[in-house]
């Protein structure tokens, strides 16, 4: 199957410049707050970059935007297709919207009524499959196979590795002297664009990962030094089922110093606590992060941190509290 | 009783420059936000004016913070007292401990444990009463005796209008050519405060109100050109309960173009909007102004709208959605 990536070689420097041009084009520079009441409660000096203010709420679109903007046009001509029940899913659809393309979602057919809204309100083709991994991928691949369009993998990508790295090239920018940079990690697309930004732009930070310990692959692949699938992951932070992509997994390895793992309860009380004291929404995958800086006093208390805030993409009618 | 207020006439744009020297001690100047997809649904150009980023998460900071301010050091070293269960208790709380004084909060004993705490947090007294008006009015003017504190009043005070005034001086000194200001209005400090500054500022803006149907004492009030008073509010709006002050119904007569009633339902789906779009956790009584613009296209469709976003002081554990 065709794939979006132009780019056979982990992004260097030179591509990270040129997916934040790519990416500037139809995403927001978003901005970086802090709290008072949360450094006090955490001990550290926190910068919160905020992608949650992202277009469709979500830093998914700088990596959509620039595996679709990579594209020659003439692979582009015929549209891109993928399959995500979550921010992925809007991220490609808008993404092709405003390149003039066609979109192709596959999504489960019990994903939330408001997320195919969302797709299908951005112009995009939904193909509707079973939920399991096996009936999503045959679904791709009949759709790509129907339409010739290609295929914009979710995480396991250089170049949509190298569209999410344009968040920590903003944060490091804009915040000198970084201490720490913290993500969320699910498939590793975010991680390891914010690990190959740092190591060439802020090579002494070190840079840490907050996964949820109900589907903590990362962990374990990162602590054993293989690459191990997701096994029954059952957590809120439901942007993080997935499982660590190859590409990612040796970026990882090689650039993140640790990766903390946080219980649901920390995940909850991390989420609530940054609603209430900030008042800004981010879903439950990025209160991950957060939970993992307030649990590790030890790593993060006096640091200035840069925490990357994912998304703010939450179901109103089922909170947590 | 001797209250606040050393000012005695209403508030001169000279006395909101001060204010505004004085405010700036203790608060933020708060980000003014924008959103495509309201700006779809409304076809107005909002710029909401954040005070739910304000300190103790709402504007009610400013008034506090000039009143106290403005007192003359021998008026203010016995204290200052105030009855309130909401973001006046805390806002006089926090200004005083950061003025060096003492503040003695008189709140309903039904008062919300987490905002009772907030308030003791910053180090003020709490005294506790009966949940009626005599109650707190009685309880407040035996703390005053015994202690000899002053009375900083929410909102029918001149000092406390000055403060408030200052939302409207950052609005319209960031954003030129406002065709239209809306707040929404309780006590009416906000309202007569953006009034006074915008009829200095850009006397050709015609300033605008929302106000819960449930609680509609400024709108019979504006109409009928008689102060009245509101009768059994039953609003999810619970900054907007009180009825209109003397001082705040004079400058609102005069200078606001008019005032719109909106339903609770409406009211709960403009909050879930400004939540979901923006990614903003916004009270209720926020939502009454994001409400009346939606409701009232004849008047804000095609204009530039500078909305003020009150607080968001929210109990994320009754969300009415």
């Amino acid at each position: 199957m065709k794939t979006a990536s132009i780019e056979f070689i982990r992004p260097t420097l030179s591509d990270i410049k040129r997916a934040q041009q790519k990416v500037s084009r139809y995403t927001h520079v978003t901005p970086i707050l802090t709290s008072e009441s949360i450094n006090e409660i955490s001990g550290a000096k926190i910068f919160f970059k905020c992608e949650n203010f992202q277009k469709i709420g979500a830093f998914k679109m700088r990596g959509a935007t620039n595996a679709i903007l990579s594209l020659h046009p003439d692979n582009r001509a015929k549209g891109v297709a993928t399959h995500s029940s979550g921010n992925h899913a809007q991220a490609v659809a808008l993404a092709a919207k405003l390149s003039g393309i066609k979109a192709f979602i596959v999504m489960p057919k019990n994903s939330p009524e408001v997320k195919q809204k969302a797709v299908a309100h951005y112009g995009a083709e939904i193909i509707l499959c079973d939920n399991t991994l096996e009936a999503r991928q045959k679904a791709l691949e009949e759709t790509v196979e129907r339409t010739g369009a290609i295929f914009i993998p979710p995480y396991d990508d250089y170049a949509v590795i190298a569209g999410q790295a344009t968040v920590a090239k903003e944060l490091i920018e804009e915040i000198e002297s970084l201490e720490a940079i913290i993500t969320p990690v699910g498939g590793g697309g975010l991680l390891s664009g914010t690990a190959l930004t740092t190591s060439y732009l802020s090579p002494n930070t070190p840079v840490y990962a907050g996964e949820p310990a109900n589907a903590d692959d990362a962990y374990r692949s990162f602590k054993s030094g293989k690459l191990l699938p997701v096994e029954n992951p059952n957590t809120i932070a439901d942007g993080l089922k997935t499982s660590l992509g190859v590409r990612n997994f040796e970026i990882i390895s090689e650039l993140v110093q640790d990766i903390f793992v946080v219980s649901e309860e920390e995940i909850i009380d991390a989420m609530r606590l940054v609603w209430e004291r900030m008042k800004i929404i981010i879903e439950p995958s990025s209160a991950v992060a957060v939970a993992a800086v307030i649990k590790n006093p030890d790593v993060f208390a006096k640091k200035q941190v840069g925490l990357i805030i994912t998304g703010g993409n939450v179901d109103l009618s089922k909170l947590p509290f």
